[in-house]
């Protein structure tokens, strides 16, 4: 049951970009993407709470505050439940690569810091197929909050973590909120081997080392490239 | 974190009906709370699946067949978490006798049947609060197909359980899909100390019955009256 815990046996590759907002994941993401494509492999994107049977709903709850750690934990799973078996699994039985931004992991440390159980949300995940690379983008917390504040006026209530009533200030807040899931994220690199990058350095430094690692796995495991 | 497994500490009381459609579960509990409220208790009746956050998404899921088992298995348990932590939870705190038209054993039931793992299942529902009463209606399978198909043309496609491709014949479809699931109902007895109750019997004999369990419940554990 536990396929989490063994590597999955479909002819593609599955990628996974994790880290607190402000890591540069997704630009960093995005470039690998680029990149690929132009060593002709077929690439598929996927994005963590994107799935259009559960965006309304996370809409109205997010609106309405309605939501307790457990229900936002559920929204999620379904979310993702529902884009693994129609936007991920079949793009990896066809031997395509797919980039994920966000994956299991955002929920083992986003939803404990919320209150969940940490066995509870592992089980609730259990099914998900294992990634080959997923890379773990850590900048200090200084330089996400810079990276994220740069030209915003407003942070968003679960954006800034209101809901766990850390602080009244959302700035303040978004700090405790951030540094708590960094935490979480941490004690994961060897729970799953995460691959960490250094998120101080500069877009340029970030992407070669992305790139160098997954060219490594890709002269191992070799993926079939776009007919 | 196994809620379940031991009784909750709330002033009220939490009785919940289960069983296959057309076991006769609604209408028994409609019945008893009508006697309840005769008898000036406060209560309050809730039933499955009839959460405003996810009613939506359901709606479309079903309507698009897009529901895989875990899916599937992930809307209904949203719908639960929500609708504890804003509808059940709070009349029990008050001190009221909460009505539950179907509870958690019908995830354990009927998903199980679908294909989500028993033991998944359960940790998903660990958290949910163990209800003080829990009655299951046993009918045979010809008494609730009987009762069921009475002045009905159609089944729907996920109650006759045709995503499972157990028949092309809804009829057919529906007979296997309630058996398996009464099958996994009749295993929750011992597990969960579940009353049973022969719904081969009529409308009178069983209520009878309930009231009977109901009273006796009480008068050990009393809940306080309407003011």
């Amino acid at each position: 049951m536990n396929v989490l815990q063994t590597s999955h046996q479909y002819p593609g590759l599955l990628i996974v970009v994790e880290g607190i907002d402000g890591s540069g994941k997704s630009t960093q993401l995005q470039l690998l993407k680029t990149w690929l494509q132009q060593h002709e492999y077929d690439v598929f994107f996927t994005e963590w709470n994107s799935s259009s049977l559960v965006k309304k709903t996370t809409k109205i709850g997010k609106k309405k505050k309605l939501l307790t750690p457990t229900t936002f934990s559920l929204i999620h799973a379904t979310d993702f439940a529902d884009r693994l078996e129609q936007a991920i699994i079949p793009p990896l039985k066809a031997g395509m690569i797919v980039l994920a931004d966000r994956y299991v992991f955002t929920a083992f440390s986003r939803d404990v810091v919320r209150g969940v159980h940490r066995d509870w949300i592992r089980n609730l995940y259990s099914y998900a197929v294992r990634p080959d690379l997923a890379f773990y983008f850590r900048p200090s917390l200084q330089t996400a909050l810079d990276r994220i504040l740069v030209g915003r006026a407003n942070l968003k209530y679960y954006e800034a973590g209101m809901d766990l009533g850390l602080s009244h200030d959302p700035l303040e807040s978004f700090r405790i909120f951030q540094e708590r899931i960094m935490r979480e994220y941490d004690a994961q690199v060897a729970e799953w081997g995460l691959e960490v990058i250094d998120s101080n350095q500069s877009i340029e430094e970030m992407q070669a080392q992305v790139r160098e690692r997954v060219y490594k796995f890709l002269e191992e495991r070799p993926v079939p490239k776009r007919q």
